[in-house]
C-alpha cells in the first residue's frame, strides 16, 4: 500500500527564512490524512498540487498558532470551492469555539458538516479508524496540552502461504473463504487447517508525529516500531537548557526518541529561525540515528 | 510627505494563480497602517520587506475570512518576535471574542497592549489620529457589514508667501510666530496681517479603500476627491447579476464609482480566480476612468 508524508511547513512559531508553520499531509493508500494547520498551509497545498478536498480528516497537535492559524483558512476554502463531504477535525480542547466564533463573525454557513473532536491529551486513544488506516493518539510533553499521533495501515489482509494456492488448485472463492479464515477440505477428505495454509500477516506500517514536545521517554514507547517517526527538533545541540524551557527537542533528543523507539528511519521538523542551514542539527541527529532526513517542504517520504 | 500604498494581497475569496488575499500597508510619512489581514499577510509583508513591528494600527474592512484570517497570526507573530508598543485594532463587531478566544486556547499572553475597536458599520466616523494622518470610515454595501477607510495626511502645515521670508528678514522663531497665527509689525511700526504673510494650505491628500462592496452612490460621496482610490473589481463586466448577488463591483462600477468621487487615480483589487489575466479587468475600467491601475502586490503606488 502507498503510504507516504509530505511536509507542507517545516518553520517553528512564524513563518520564516522559506519555511512554511507546520503541516503535513499524509497519504495512506488513498486516504488523505492533514496532520496541524498553521497559517498558509491551503496554499502549501496548492503550490505542492494537492488537492484540499480529498482530504478525509484533519490532526492537530496543539492549539499554538503556528499549528492552527491555517484552519479557518482551511475551512472556508473548503466550503468555497463547493465540498460537500463531512470533516472530522481532532484536536485538544478548546479550538471548536474559536473557529465557530470566527464563522459566525462572518456569518459563514458551512455546505458541508465540520464535526469537531476533542482529544484526551492525558491517555493514548484511537481517534479514527476505516478500512486503509486508523490514527492514535498519545500525550507529548510541551507548554500546552499537546498530542502525538500514530498513522497506521489497518491490520494488513493475510495472504495465502508460497505454493499453497497451486498445492491444492485453489479457486478464487476457495482463496477467500481461507482469507476469511475457514479450513481447507481436499479431494482425499484430508482437512488442513487454516492456519497451515496462510501466511502470517505482515506487521502493518506506522508513522508517528511527535511535534512540538520535549524530551520524554515515554514517547518512545507510544511511537514504538514506527517504520517513519518524525520528531520536533527546534534546536540543535547545546541548546539544552532553552529547549527544556520552552518544551522543545534539540536534535540530538530527537534522535534519542527515534533510537529508543527503534523506529526504522527519523525525519527532523520544526526548525527555529535562528538556524538558516540545517545541515548542523542533521549532523547531530545522524550520529545517535544515522537513518536521518530533515522534512523538506513539498518532498514526499515513503513511510 | 511620502504617501504610498503596498497591495499585499489581490485576490478574492482565497489564495489562488499566486494572489493573495486582502491586504494593503500604506505608509504616510513613515506613519504604517495596514489596511485588512488576510491569510498570509505576515509572510507577504515579509517578503516585500516591509517590517511588521513597525505598523502602527491594523484596520478592518469586514470580517470575512479573506480579510481576517491573517489577523491572529500577525499578532502572535508581532508579539513573538519581541514588540511591546501598543497596537490598535479597527473592525466592525464579533473579531475581538474570535481573536482573543484563539489566544486563550493556546495560553498565549500578549507582552503588548492589543486594543481592539469597534467601528460603526453604519455612519462615518473618524477613528484614528496622529500628527500624520487620520482615518476615517464610512460604510459599503456587502453581505456582512463592512466599512471602507479614507487616510488622509493631518492639515497640511502653511507656509510663508514665496518671497516674504526675504522682504522682512524674518528669523526662525519669528516664521514660527507667524506660522501659528501671529501677525507681524516690521521695522516701520507697519502691521502686516497673518493672511498676507501665509500661503492658504494645500488641500490634504487621500487615499480611500473601498473593499468589498457592491456599487452604491453613496460611496463616491465619502471618498469624494481622494487622490488614489482603490475600488474591488471582483468581476468583468457583464457579470452584473452575480456581482449584485454577491455584493461586488465590477471592473465598469469600479471606474464609475472612480469618475464620481472625482477621484484622480483608481487601482483595481480584489480579483476573481476566474480571471487569470487581468487585462480585460483593466481595459473595462479604463474605457469610463482612463487614469486605473491593477493592484500588484509588492508594488508600491505613490498616493
Amino acid at each position: 500500500m502507498n503510504f507516504t508524508v509530505t511536509p507542507l511547513g517545516s518553520g517553528a512559531a512564524a513563518p520564516a527564512l522559506g519555511r512554511h508553520c507546520s503541516g503535513q499531509l499524509v497519504n495512506i493508500g488513498g486516504c488523505r490524512l492533514l496532520i496541524d494547520c498553521g497559517e498558509g498551509t491551503q496554499e502549501q497545498l496548492r503550490r505542492y498540487h494537492q488537492r484540499m478536498q480529498a482530504i478525509e480528516a484533519i490532526f492537530i497537535s496543539h492549539l499554538h498558532g503556528d499549528h492552527v492559524f491555517g484552519l479557518p483558512g482551511l475551512l472556508s476554502s473548503m466550503h468555497l470551492f463547493g465540498r460537500k463531504e463531512p470533516l472530522d477535525v481532532f484536536s485538544p480542547p478548546g479550538l471548536a469555539d474559536a473557529v465557530r466564533l470566527f464563522f459566525a463573525a462572518s456569518a459563514t454557513t458551512l455546505q458541508y458538516e465540520l464535526r469537531m473532536h476533542e482529544v484526551d491529551t492525558e491517555a493514548e486513544q484511537t481517534v479514527f479508524e476505516n478500512a486503509k488506516c486508523r490514527v492514535r493518539t498519545f500525550p507529548l510533553y510541551h507548554s500546552v496540552p499537546t498530542v502525538g499521533y500514530v498513522v497506521s495501515e489497518s491490520d494488513p489482509q493475510p495472504g495465502l502461504r508460497v505454493g499453497v494456492r497451486e498445492q491444492f488448485g485453489l479457486a478464487a472463492d476457495q482463496i477467500e473463504s481461507i482469507k476469511r479464515g475457514a479450513d481447507y477440505t481436499d479431494s482425499q477428505g484430508t482437512v488442513h487447517p487454516n492456519a497451515e495454509l496462510l501466511a502470517p500477516p505482515r506487521k502493518a506500517k506506522s508513522y508517528a508525529y511527535c511535534c512540538d514536545t520535549a524530551y520524554n521517554e515515554a514517547i518512545a514507547r507510544a511511537a514504538a516500531g514506527a517504520d517513519l517517526i518524525c520528531v520536533e527538533s527546534t534546536f540543535a545541540n547545546g541548546m539544552e537548557q532553552l529547549a527544556a524551557e520552552l518544551r522543545h527537542c534539540t536534535a540530538a533528543q530527537a534522535a534519542t526518541i527515534a533510537a529508543e523507539a527503534d523506529a526504522k528511519q527519523l525525519m527532523l521538523t520544526h526548525f527555529s529561525a535562528r538556524y538558516k542551514s540545517l545541515d548542523e542539527l542533521l549532523q547531530q541527529a545522524q550520529t545517535l540515528f544515522p537513518n536521518t532526513l530533515l522534512a523538506e517542504e513539498g518532498k514526499t517520504v515513503a513511510v
